[in-house]
């Protein structure tokens, strides 16, 4: 009886992935056909969830990294009693609809994390586990298991031919990530045919150098066997792979084990026959027998239970420790501790010429021991990015309370991973590396802005500035293809005391990812005795020089440039031509702010000079027809930047003498 | 004797590197002074090369991804007789220097490929060895062989810790690249410290996945196992992996394997130390013993030698193939056939709505047959990105001679191999993805266009026009994004007439690589009898069509938008306000135009209303302050396109609105 039951739910999510696809003549049926049982499996008999209520915490996490398959996905959030109901399904890849294309995070109830573009799930599911391995280790307490999820992953050939699963596998293998369970789709099909066209390795063999526990389901249908790898999974202290073979289009008389079942829909007279194998009537569409229904949503009340136990237990610990409790519940709801901007540090002159990664490095320092979510680290470069926190230890297998992460020469990995973790909620993750990298990371810094996630970024090394490394380190385009990212912050400040407010812009923006763009040079601290407050930070363009009289033209600068326009106005001054200078570290934060304000900051009629060690283009329309920018539009050089500077033509007298032409 | 000759040698090249970074005061000598004997055994005895002609076709190829480790290189090109003088070397890191940071390809005689951005070098070399298996798979006769040569490459860990290294590994092995010999660098420090912070992975078991040949050499300092493994290395059919135990900073007595000799100089007393170890003269400084120059030097004469044998060889194959002799050394000059212009195909308005993808495919079809070093394919999208040379077989390890490539899910991987088989030469190599994974292949568009060679890309499915695939895979922020790199040419033909043009300016441009940006939906086919000649696309931008009177605005478009342009001169035309249309596929391009030209595509005083399916930003320079732009600055949606474009305001109705409002 309760095979026919779980036979009888399979084959809905099988036929509502079909027919949904069919519907919207668009999608990706095959792989839901396949992998029903797998997921039908996780939803109903696996994984601790609650369907009412998403956020619960303590929840195992599911992750389709093949976010193709969104409809595997869909109709088991809708058979188990997600807030998806049928007619969302019917509105599969439609405008406004529940039920995009691709699972988007924030979007529908039930999804963790957006997938799609391939390999990043992968590495998102190795966040999460860091996450909640992290925040066992902080918060549990003898007898008190508050913290204790899985996280799933169903991952297909494409996910581990990407780079990033390489990434984010040998660290999770290295880190012991005991708590992940992740599933290969291993169906051997890809869009261009056999995966024999070039997807030969062996697979098993390739995870087991990663250290992980690898096991082999021979048929994804047999239930049994896929219970007793994922019993078996548990208790190995590895991560574990289990490799499920598979059959694209399971059921479709003629597409199965075809590259005709991936992504288009299989048409009337294939949906019919495969029904027909199911033993599902063959004109019905969208049809959910009510024992299925009734089955699956079983786990609506398992999913109650689980979390009243749970909240039970909370309740226990919250009794015996009640600091604990309140500071984990603070950083569940991501709510910073009260008082904590007092920990950031201001500079003074006295402080002297100090490069921003350096001042980045002492605010990261002064909040760490007061925003205890943060965690995280560089790729390698930490003794460059200066992002280690002191006396905090380091996050490793033997050592999981620690905040200081190695994520290795790993970029997108670690971006991807910050991801994770990010969505994972309870930690507040930073990643840094040298700002060229961040090229590397791209992929997952917009899937960040997508989601409307905040993970932290510290891009240091962030121009010419940098010296002898050469052209293939030094950004030129990077600032600017980073802003034209939405939802992305990016911030380069001037000095120490800009540092530390992008810090706090860092921690209580919102809505994407914060990106902390950095020297390695040595900067000037100005005097805000005698300049205006660093806060202007907040408005992402402000003031910081004030002109003796009235203004005649205004120097706009970003990071180290500030230094040069300062230095420029007061060759300009000397003339007697009144010079306003003007540090934007954010073009994003200052376009939000109302006109009124900008009009001060930038005001109308008077020629503005803006100048950035980077691509010249988007300052053409900040400056507007009356402007000029000094910028670079070509790539960099090795050579001591003192040099650079002088021979790319950023120089005070340079940037005087551009001054000059408007005025006159 | 000879052993202390290569002794003499190896401590030259550990000296020169230490004095050079010492000299510069920026650096990282460490990896130089662990891998001296390895660079001196390939560079004395190993490979095949001339100092004195580093462009000969059959030379052995040499790749240091760890660009970092370049006074390696440039102290190896120097005493093997390159065109690389000592007083270089003493200029390392300097203005205008021979010496940069990291290795540039086309800046410094012998550098096979730009290296420094981690694990890129590796697949450099897997697209040298592609390029090097295609062409001898092509050229050589039976009694004939013309092109038989190895690619070396040494790499760090690294390396082998980015995902890249991952695909170009796994897609070696599956093309039994058998001419590919790797050393890794098995130091066992990072900069962070010790590997096994972050990575401890079982290398030889994972490169044996991927279906490697692994050896192991315990000391990179015995030469004898270097060269028999080597020798191993060349009889096994496998791409082959020898991981040779290292230490960094060799000989440095505090410094040696420590995270302190990787990136900065040594310091004067760890260099006497060193030296002292080394039996060199303590105080000695840029010291090169005569007779370890003669020694090297012998690669000259072994080189010429080596040369003139394979010369003699290629006249008696040009006497008996003298056709075939003469494709090959056209191809390796990068020479098109004569005429292959006629090849390219017009269409007509008969042809009807076609996708540029879809005329692209056809293009190259036509193109494929005449221009023979056209070899490529696609990360698994062949059938949607329609990059497929009908007729030609696939490329692999039994069909070596065949054009299709399959790369695999491997973005990033195709792109550095592309350049790879870019810079060996002989080949015209193309890659096509979804323009949304630019992302993942952009560092390797970068350093293309950074080395100024030439691969193609085909980048389809270019903006929100792919419909309900939604915000994952819609290309927003890509068109700017890669518009600012230097040296990229962006090409967004708006039809099949100029597809075909801008694959012409694909196969002529140099000095960077082009990128096609394709549509997935149906475009119209103007009819260029009314029209103007799609030749226009030559100019980046062209008067696609006329007012038929004084002109009052300009609507430009790129791709699919001019259609909307279209539409709305129609709109406009009716309403008696005379509307010039501009196609504009290429900014850059048009750009470099004469002012006199631009002045009649965009006439002084004139308003213009640019649409682009994508970032508005730039376009605001375009059209400049009395102008106008109808963008997207949000991220996508799920849905049919025609109502996403609908929903996000890009219709002929609302961009004849905003025209109307500046001609008002």
């Amino acid at each position: 009886m309760s095979i026919d039951l779980d036979l009888l739910c399979i084959n809905t999510i099988r036929t509502l992935s079909m027919d949904a696809v069919e519907k919207a003549q668009s999608g990706h049926p095959g792989t839901p056909m396949a992998l029903a049982p797998l997921a039908h499996l996780l939803f109903t008999r696996v994984m601790a969830h609650n369907p009412k209520d998403p956020y619960w915490p303590d929840r195992d996490r599911f992750v389709l990294s093949c976010g193709h398959a969104s409809m595997l996905l869909y109709s088991s959030l809708f058979l188990t009693g997600y807030d998806l109901p049928l007619d969302e399904l019917k509105q599969f890849r439609q405008w406004g609809s529940k039920t995009p294309g691709h699972p988007e995070y924030g979007h529908t109830a039930g999804v963790e994390t957006t997938t799609g573009p391939l390999g990043q799930g992968f590495a998102n599911g190795v966040g999460m586990a860091i996450a909640e391995t992290h925040l066992a280790a902080r918060f549990n307490q003898p007898g008190h298991e508050i913290i204790n999820h899985w996280t799933y992953a169903i991952c297909s050939d494409g996910d581990l031919m990407e780079g990033i699963s390489h990434e984010a596998a040998s660290l999770a293998g290295h880190l012991r990530l005991g708590k992940l369970i992740y599933f290969y789709d291993d169906n051997r099909i890809t869009i261009e045919g056999s995966t024999a066209l070039a997807f030969t390795e062996d697979e098993a063999k390739r995870f087991e150098a990663y250290h992980w526990h690898v096991q082999k389901v021979d048929d994804v249908n047999d239930l049994a066997a896929l219970e007793r790898a994922i019993t078996a999974a548990k208790v190995d202290p590895r991560p574990s792979m289990i490799i499920c073979r598979t059959h694209i289009g399971y059921g479709a008389p003629h597409k199965q084990d075809s590259e005709k079942a991936h992504g288009s829909p299989l048409g009337k007279d294939e949906i019919a026959g495969a029904k027909k194998f199911y033993g599902w009537p063959e004109d019905s569409s969208f049809l959910v027998p009510p024992e299925a229904l009734a089955h699956a949503r079983t786990a609506v009340e398992r999913g109650k239970a689980a979390q009243a136990a749970w909240a039970t237990r909370f309740a226990a610990y919250a009794a015996a420790h009640p600091a604990l409790a309140a500071e984990l519940t603070a950083a569940l709801k991501g709510d910073l501790p009260a008082g904590w901007e007092t920990a950031v540090p201001t500079f003074t002159e006295k402080d002297g010429a100090m490069a921003t990664r350096a001042s980045s490095g002492k605010v990261l320092n002064a909040l760490a021991p007061v925003v205890k979510t943060l965690i995280g680290g560089s790729a390698d470069l930490a003794e460059s990015t200066l992002t280690l926190i002191k006396g905090e230890g380091d996050f490793q297998a033997d050592s999981p309370g620690g905040r200081n992460m190695h994520f290795g020469i790993r970029e997108f990995g670690m971006g991807a991973i910050l991801n994770g973790m990010a969505v994972h909620g309870g930690v507040r993750p930073y990643g840094a590396t040298f700002l060229i990298f961040s090229d590397y990371a791209r992929p997952a810094i917009r899937l960040a802005a997508l989601m409307g996630i905040a993970p932290i970024w510290v891009f240091t090394h962030d121009s010419i500035g940098l010296g002898e490394d050469g052209p293939t380190h030094q950004p030129i385009e990077h600032l600017e293809a980073l802003r034209a990212i939405p939802h992305v912050t990016v911030l380069r400040p001037a000095d120490a005391n800009e540092t530390a407010v992008a810090w706090k812009v860092a921690l209580t923006r919102k809505g994407g990812p914060v990106l902390l763009v950095l020297t390695r040079q040595k900067l000037p601290t100005w005097d805000r005795s005698v300049m205006e407050s660093a806060d202007g930070v907040m408005h992402g363009g402000y003031i910081l020089c004030r002109a003796p009289g009235p203004v005649r033209v205004v120097l706009l600068g970003s990071g180290s440039e500030v230094a040069i326009c300062m230095a420029a106005r007061d060759i300009l001054e000397k003339e007697g031509i009144h010079t306003q200078v003007v540090s934007m570290p954010s073009v994003e934060m200052y376009l939000e702010q109302p006109g009124r304000y900008r009009d001060q900051v930038l005001p109308h009629g008077i020629p503005v000079v803006a100048v950035e060690a980077g691509r010249s283009t988007l300052w053409y329309g900040v400056v507007g027809p009356r402007g000029d920018v000094v910028g670079i539009d070509r790539f960099g050089a090795s050579a001591p930047f003192e040099r650079i500077y002088q021979e790319f033509g950023l120089t005070p007298d340079k940037v005087a003498e551009r001054a000059r032409a408007l005025v006159r």
